[in-house]
């Protein structure tokens, strides 16, 4: 049998311990688990760019994966805590919007389980929770073993959502925002790249930038020409050949997208 | 029976190939380990700092774990080799103060078999010895495969240890220093949480700044409120609510860290 | 019988959810495969970096492992996929010179098996082909599965090789590069350490500074002394005791690198 997988998806970044001690200890209490590192490189705290993070990786993975996800900035709170599930598998996250992706399909519950969470491990006096750690941890091990997700807690029906402001289309004109930028420097928008159909020319603006180049791929273009391509999430993404555009438009996530279409 | 677990942390980065010859050597000379990746982002040679993240991760895994921690700015000259237990499992590291925090509880040993080590691979006319390749990767095969680690070399009982200031308590005066800064900004001291005990309240001063608030979780503060709170690793943490401590205050790791208490 | 190992090379980063992407499908269609992370910082599009990267790294991998590496500033194009036979497992890569340092050993043969290509995932409307999630990773899988490399498709003799200039030796006077910067700022030049034979004096000069000064290893070298060393890919590198050369000389890639011998 495959050892279980469980994905990990944090803020935590790569230069402190709260990582290998996530790792640490689901690996002592559910030894053979197959740990997958996804990112730690979620902006600290940004649970928006967490939720576009899960909503973007998880489909690629088989129903029978686990995936823990911690962007906290309110750790320590009273925010419970989800376990959702999804086609691609369980999601375990704190509820403060981190699973909005996946609320929408999916049973989630709230885990209520102090018979399975630690305490901090004694490396002195006694140290606090540390939620990824001591709580997030032996809650993915005993589904790891085998447990249901139904037996972490009651059904819950008001997890937190949130509020993703929807690309809206009226006519010839099709508004949205940059969802995120890559590593490459594309602006991904969340203009569903279908709605370009019947469209038989366009300009797309944002940051006071405009270009009218549409392109299926990046190699069609010449070097420092910009254009609109459809994406692998589904929505239209702006590009540069062989540089970022989100530098040399100075876009970040978040910036307003308009497209006007010209239709025959 | 679950693959033997091997831990990695190393000032490797992720760019270079040096983390990824030690794993391609360990999986050639033990096949199915499992590769746990804790951090290479240790920064470049700084032993201190690995020796810091090591007695905060290495508690969290199980007795039988094998970690392997290479920061080693001495790489090349006679220092030692070392294979230290751990109520975590087998340490193996450079004997040059990186394993201090073990030093105390576990047995320490030198690592004298030259006929584990490997030569260079052939990459073209002979390169030199790369200590994590050559000669970590093939001991940390070896236990793996089962060897035992007092089969390694001799007892030794004159590892470097590095010269830790400890903090002080008198009266109502703790002082200290930040051990760490993690990626949230936040101020690690090494202050234990326990020594504020009875204590009704509190002024703690770091860098020129200061701050009255004591809390015990992040989300009590409001934002850009800073705060001395009790960390995971039992010693105390100043923190700002929404952003970086470290750069609010522009402090730094080793900077000296004075609380004074008010008792009842 | 131990987990096939897939090796994972790109120019992802750490902040998308490419990587995610390309391990979720391997996983899904390849379960129980060990995933093992190389490196995803190869600077974007760099694909002569890649190609220095793998002939790196791969050697000390067993041969019965699979390499998957994703440098791709052409995706899109009508550029070919490659699988490469080498010495240390089979390479997946783009046909666009990533796979060089391994195609004059090996066969290489096309990738044309459109069977194996999966659709974008359902993530809405339909996204466009992710070529390291969408083909590359079944390929993966079919492989990690007990699927030959010869029936990818038909041996290619024309694979794209990427012209490196060759280091030079006349008389008394070697030429090369500066191939690689590492993390701790040395530079890895393309001169193998072999044509120092027999030498008894060397000048190295690179972006108008210059050392005499020849060491084994850099515990030899007094703080902020520069020196020629035999590195551990049986080329020179140059060095600075505890610093940054390439910041100190403010040299990277590709600088020429001239070494002047004075022999007995």
């Amino acid at each position: 049998m495959a050892a279980r997988i469980l994905t990990l998806t944090t803020d935590f970044g790569s230069r402190d311990y709260y990582l290998a001690a996530v790792k640490g200890t689901v690996l002592r209490l559910a030894p053979g688990a197959q740990l997958v590192d996804l990112s730690h490189e979620i902006p600290p705290g940004d649970v928006e760019a967490g939720a576009f993070f899960l909503a973007a990786a998880l489909p690629s993975f088989p129903p029978d994966a686990l995936h823990l996800a911690v962007v906290d900035p309110g750790v320590g709170s009273a925010r419970r805590m989800l376990a959702v599930e999804t086609p691609h598998g369980v999601l375990l996250a704190p509820d403060n919007g981190l699973a909005t992706p996946f609320l929408a399909a999916g049973a989630a519950y709230s885990i209520e389980r102090p018979d399975l969470y630690l305490e901090a491990p004694d490396l002195g006096t006694g140290g606090v929770t540390f939620h990824g750690r001591d709580r997030f941890a032996p809650v993915a091990a005993f589904l790891l073993a085998g447990g249901g997700v139904a037996a972490l807690g009651p059904p819950l029906e008001d997890a937190v959502r949130l509020a993703a402001p929807s690309p809206r289309r009226s006519g010839s004109r099709l508004e949205g925002r940059v969802a995120h930028v890559d590593r490459y420097g594309n602006l991904v928008t969340d203009i569903p790249s279908a709605w370009l159909e019947g469209a038989i020319a366009l300009e797309a603006s944002v940051g006071g930038h405009a270009t009218a180049r549409r392109a299926t791929h990046y190699a069609e273009l010449a070097p420092g020409e910009a254009a609109v391509l459809p994406g692998s999430l589904a929505t239209l993404e702006l590009a540069l050949r062989g540089a970022s555009l989100a530098h040399a438009w100075a876009v970040g996530r978040g910036a307003a997208v308009d497209i006007l279409l010209w239709r025959k």
